[in-house]
């Protein structure tokens, strides 16, 4: 069997440290990259990894523009931020083939749809990380700790479960865990509950870890927690009564950790706003659910935002 | 007659403004500053004022500490910062002789009661400046707009609204608005509307002007605003339902400005968070009102102090 095609785009921490465990399992990982091309294209990647040990991530084709890959893709693997200045369907188009599965491994709620109208034909796998992993320096990845990736087909064509099962099997091979479910959007809004909570609070404190935020305002993380609970149960997704105790005590086991959206704030980069919280609260309004908090970190990111641009 | 003899607490920005006022009304006005103390001692106050002109004001006395104040003052007007780490009696005590009026020009609400229980024999007015006024340099006071004092008697001792209304005529007599009210503490409420809403919003937005967040975020306003309102009528001090959109408005014809808090965080001095949003919010729960937002507010603006601290 030949291995598996597997195209990156937007090979940043999360998407580099993918590709290389792809890569070590024997797939043939290519990667799109803009930032760091020139260094990936020279040395590839170096991966740092405290759980796995360090090695370096050489991908089949280093490419600056989707367009440009050759050959047929069995996976395309989307890691790039989604913000309101990004456009997905353009970002991974020119690479798809009628035998493309189509995974997105981002943040956010509710940013199935427009991969699903606009592939209708491509069996579509959302993916959530489960990992602590910062870009150190050009084509340089640091995965701290976790690293479990829960993948699910939303769209079932007709090759379904098998084609989530096949990469997953592929990245279990390598000690990393994994999980196939067919509970990816309620997964989606699970991951929401630490997302809303604790990117907004990082940047709005001006960059406190995680474990100051929660330390000193664990009872305000409750709040936002438990309204995005009452926007996914109102969006038909029921979420487990322990899913904020069981996220607060693993933030608590975590190492001191700075969240995307403060390296995203640091580095006067777009941050993952709409995708976080505008969503959430669209959702909220569209099923009338009362959602004070968000609203206030919503606003207060929108600000800051502001004064980032200016 | 004499001329009232008035001692100064704290003569920062709204300090110096009032004291070269009172100066200027033919006061013998005297002024307890740590921080401009030499500059101050030396050549006075410069005030710039954009309405009134430029002139010096030359205090009568300039002294470190209230223990050194030579004489029986009319007035003592208190008005430092009120945060954590002041305490308003110990500033004042040593001054504060039989006939002594003491008013405090501060921020924040529920702060009467301590200098009500400290001083149960001397006349307490509680004052409320509305004033665009900053401090510039040492002993330099720039008066950008406004400046109207509201004055009421919180304690009703004999003399009562007399010597409010003494002190009111002197500023007055200058050009400067003056109001003698008997319902201060509702008046106190009505000013943390403003308070509550745009000094935490300045400090957490880092740094933009009451102009940017209202153009942007006026419905967060709103929320905040209505929120102090509902807190006040359950203590039973009902403001006019216009009192919001009075608000919005006077502020959109304000010039941009930064908010006391935010020099104070640019400053990295300790901010008012406790008087303003600390003592309403611990109003809420007494009184079983609910207020998410100021939740919200005061949690961020305690991670604030948190990472200013670190």
């Amino acid at each position: 069997m030949k291995p598996a095609k597997i195209l990156i785009i937007g090979a940043g921490a999360i998407g580099s440290f993918y590709g290389a465990i792809l890569s070590k399992a024997g797939a043939d990982v290519s990667v799109v990259c803009r930032s760091d091309y020139q260094t990936v294209k020279q040395q590839g990647y170096s991966i740092k990894s405290d759980e796995l040990g360090n090695w370096s991530f050489i991908p089949s084709q280093v490419i600056k523009n989707t367009e440009d890959y050759q050959g047929d893709a069995d996976y395309i693997i989307l890691c790039t931020k989604v913000t309101l200045d990004s456009d997905r369907i353009k970002l991974i188009q020119a690479a798809v083939r009628p035998n493309t599965c189509i995974v997105f491994i981002q943040n956010g709620v509710e940013i199935e749809q427009e991969l699903i109208d606009a592939f209708p034909n491509n069996e579509i796998i959302s993916g959530l990380a489960f990992i602590c992993c910062n870009r150190t320096g050009p084509a340089a990845t640091h995965h701290l700790a976790y690293g479990k990736l829960t993948l699910g087909s939303i769209n079932q064509i007709n090759t379904s479960l098998k084609r989530a099962k096949y990469l997953s099997d592929l990245i279990s091979s390598t000690g990393i865990e994994t999980l196939v479910t067919d509970e990816i959007i309620s997964g989606r809004w699970l991951k929401c509950l630490w997302n809303a909570a604790f990117n907004p609070l990082s940047v709005l404190s001006d960059g406190l870890s995680t474990e100051q935020i929660l330390c000193t305002q664990e009872p305000l993380i409750r709040v936002i927690m438990q309204e995005v609970m009452n926007i996914a149960q109102a969006c038909g997704y029921c979420l487990d009564d322990s899913s904020i105790d069981t996220n607060i005590r693993n933030t608590y086991a975590m190492p001191p950790y700075k969240t995307s959206m403060l390296l995203d704030y640091e580095n006067n980069k777009p941050m993952e706003t709409e995708v976080i919280l505008g969503n959430t609260i669209r959702a909220a309004k569209r099923e009338h659910i009362k959602c004070p908090t968000l609203d206030s970190l919503y606003a207060l990111m929108k600000l800051k935002e502001l004064k980032q641009q200016g």
